[in-house]
């Protein structure tokens, strides 16, 4: 056929007959392309390598790729340099190359990849079916492996977005990111943890309740995320004291030793397919009911614990906003937790407002520390929220009766054995030196002033966490947000609010330019500050 | 601050102070990369590169890149190679390169992207919302301006996926996609068109239509698609026979000399958001009933068409499965139509298998000019469906008395009008020299034979796509299936049901894999054949 054809499209000519194409297909040399794409695996493939002419790919395409009993799908991108990939040559991605383990230069096999098998369940939950627990066990699997594009990736999220899961689809799908990761094994000992589903600015209970419940002898081996999309998470704020990337020996053994740890999740392939969706949830700021309780609670399995004590805050500008809202989510935690022998003990607290002072990484770090030493400029909000959350935890030690938590939790602290076990933590997992009392911060920094008299009866942890991510945080663990005023202060006009931290100039503008747009700070009078819903 | 960060992070030292590193940010050189994206800007940044550094990013981050007035967004992947970029240079892909429209080498300002302005209208949905015709506006404008993500895009396309779009927000959806394209002017003539939403293999009826109604004398700028999920699109058929990318000046030129023209749509700008949606709809199979009728009736009204025929074919393996579903799709597009002053006329057709024999471009292509030859192996199927399609826009034609239509549009045929006014329309648009009697197939092939005697009760849309696809239609232009029984013909064991070609040995293996799991073709007695559900 001598049809003219566009020029992204394969010519097809009598030279390059099937026969000829065929003979040429199934071997490539691979060659590492200093190309870091992220958690999609990508393949560079020349225009005129003979695979990729005679297979009939377009962009976007994926190939398998197979090389001594391993196997990877990757994307491929289409390359018209010969330097970047010759025409015999397989380019990979930095991920997809240290996936498949083998050396540059290794022949490796090369096809068209068939769909992931999951790709019938996938479009089934598209059409909003119902999933039993082996289609999440199938699609769960294929995404740890990656072998999902970014698309499918987005797709399967936004899927199973808002009530598109019911809870039993939720604790399928737990189970089934459970199935794809490492599992740690505490010989059967009692294991408490503790969560906050987030949202709240500045709230680092975990920094407090984990050296607290350990001081007590419960084992309390915490791992916990990096910010998603707040201005930091446990794991960048315990960075700024010590090594939180630890080998899952090494946390293992820390934990032997010391009842507990204070590390980062994802490196002890505890949920690895979380791992990817965050890819996707993190640039769309996604994190639905459904996907919240699994991502959580999977990792908590994972982790072998066996006690949780759950923070769920309500606030007009918290995750969750209504005292229905949080019961309904409650229920769903409650219902996942049963089928999975897990004891989850639900809190709802106030979520008005962001907790302590600081807000970024450093300025976080400069509160939990200032608690531990019992410094007179500790918050007490945060304080008091860490007392009482490891009071419930220490209350699930049989030989502690009920209602004693709260009290052997503060004598804990004020005592400083809380802070003791806070520096064996710190020394055992790389200590990183950190000075409380002169803590480090973004060499940039203006104030947010009120422009009016009167009472604090708002602050926007939305808002606030946008400014500091602005500002830099938690990339930068020095930007961030010291607010002088809470709830309830009363305050005069030009009184400095909040300052703002940066290292860079320009976050320092677009932290400020969003600031002049809206501070975060409501001004009024006392009686209209909005009641708090507790549940705790 | 000391603290030790893990090597993906900046290292902040006092060595880049924020003042050096600002000086530095603003501008960098730009470097073509050769590298096929897609539809996604990609930005190729050193890790070096200063701006990278200061401005702290990570991998997926977007960077606004602005020269001479013009601005794209790009989505960094971080580049280890000086070779591929130094640490100076800005790398763009292909596709961003050329949006920018500058010189290698030229100095263009960087900075970090602001998000685009409609991504809270698009968490609004997310979050399960009804968004105004504004809120469809920005964010259709930011998609034709290639500001999304493929992430972002995807998040979209599902979040409007089945019922969550009203018909109110279907047509807010439609009024903004027209917005953003170009539109063409008839100078108030009447302007007919014919639709079919698609899903049945070999359904062209488009090629027929055209040039009955031309030949009438009435005006038919037809504009396809090339297929997204099927073996063969109108426009990769037609492009068989001729050109089908030509420049809208040419297209206007060809109608007001012909009355009509066959061309792809996407290279007149008709529809450009359409076009880059497609880009994630296509690899997750994607078509709900909002996004389609906003793809055909924006792309209409920006043909400047007046009147159309739409297609909604019924049966077992269709798009459309029930009379119910399909009166419901008929009272979206009529909806929709009313709003944008559209005269549609929704009819529903026989959807049980395929039309025609040929499945693909070449053997689709073969069946279109055998009916327009009068050729004794014309498929009855496809010529009797097209004459009455035809006879429904030759009845838009105030002279001609309702009734009339199918009669005219049969003379038209029978006399060699229509196969006069194709070839005028193949000249005018570049003929590609296609010998209907004897077309180029593909040089491997097999047969699909039937396991049992019987008449055929069933051949599978779904299925028979599905292996065109595997032997490599619609990319290779000679692949396909050539159906040799069709529904009600009776067949003895052994008998030949179809023949598959293709050019390359792994389709065609990739093909028998898929046949010999399910050949698409059931045999049974006449009484189980389906009804067919018509309103035509």
């Amino acid at each position: 056929m001598s049809a003219k054809r566009s020029p992204a499209r394969r010519p097809h000519t009598a030279a390059d007959s099937p026969a000829a194409a065929e003979a040429k297909v199934s071997r490539l040399a691979v060659r590492k392309v200093l190309i870091d794409t992220y958690h999609e695996n990508v393949a560079y493939l020349h225009r005129q390598c003979p695979f990729y002419r005679a297979e009939g790919f377009t962009a976007l395409s994926k190939i398998e790729v197979r090389s001594n009993g391993k196997s990877i799908l990757a994307t491929i991108n289409v390359v018209d340099d010969a330097q970047l990939v010759g025409e015999h040559d397989l380019g990979l991605s930095l991920g997809a190359f240290k996936q498949l383990g083998v050396d540059a230069g290794a022949l490796v096999e090369v096809s068209q990849a068939e769909t992931p098998g999951s790709m019938r369940a996938l479009h089934r939950k598209l059409a909003g079916e119902r999933l039993q627990l082996e289609d999440f066990k199938a699609i769960v699997s294929d995404i740890a492996a990656h072998r999902y594009s970014k698309i499918e990736l987005t797709a399967f999220v936004v899927a199973c977005n808002r009530d598109e899961l019911d809870r039993e689809e939720v604790s399928h799908l737990t189970q089934a990111m459970i199935g794809v990761g490492r599992r740690l094994n505490w010989d059967g000992r009692l294991v408490v943890d503790k969560h906050c589903i987030g949202g709240l600015p500045g709230n680092r209970t975990s920094m407090l309740v984990v050296p607290i419940v350990a001081a007590h002898g419960m084992l309390c081996p915490k791992t916990s995320s990096r910010a998603i999309t707040s201005p930091a998470g446990t794991a960048d704020t315990m960075e700024v004291l010590a090594e939180v990337e630890l080998p899952l020996d090494t946390l293992q053994a820390i934990v032997q030793k010391h009842n507990a740890c204070l590390a980062w999740g994802g490196t002890a392939s505890l949920s690895p397919a979380d791992d990817v969706l965050i890819s996707v949830e993190r640039p769309l700021s996604m994190d639905s009911a459904g996907q919240m309780v699994a991502s959580i609670l999977s990792k908590k399995v994972a982790a072998g614990s066996s006690h949780l004590v759950l923070d769920i805050p309500i606030g007009p500008t918290a995750k969750v906003r209504s005292m229905p809202d949080a019961q309904r989510l409650r229920r769903l935690f409650e219902y996942v937790a049963r089928h999975l022998n897990l004891s989850i003990d639900v809190v709802i607290t106030d979520g008005r407002q962001p907790i302590g002072y600081g807000v970024g990484p450093v300025l976080e770090a400069r509160d939990v520390m200032r608690v531990l030493q019992n410094d007179p400029l500790a918050p007490n909000d945060l304080r008091q929220k860490s007392l009482r959350l490891a009071g419930r935890l220490i209350e699930c030690d049989p030989d502690v009766r009920g209602g004693d938590g709260f009290a052997i939790a503060r004598d804990i602290l004020d005592s400083g054995r809380a802070l003791r076990k806070m520096n064996d933590l710190i020394e055992a997992q790389g200590s990183h030196h950190f000075d409380y009392k002169n803590p480090a911060l973004g060499e940039l920094s203006f104030d947010v002033c009120a422009k009016e008299s009167g009472v604090v009866i708002g602050i926007d942890n939305l808002q606030i966490a946008r400014i500091a991510g602005l500002a830099g945080a938690p990339k930068i663990q020095s930007a961030g947000i010291d607010l002088l005023h809470k709830l309830g202060d009363t305050v005069q006009r030009g009184d400095v609010l909040y300052r703002v931290y940066a290292s860079y100039t320009s976050d320092l503008e677009f932290a400020r330019r969003s600031a002049n747009r809206s501070s975060g700070y409501q001004i009024g009078q006392t009686s209209q500050i909005p009641q708090a819903y507790v549940e705790f």
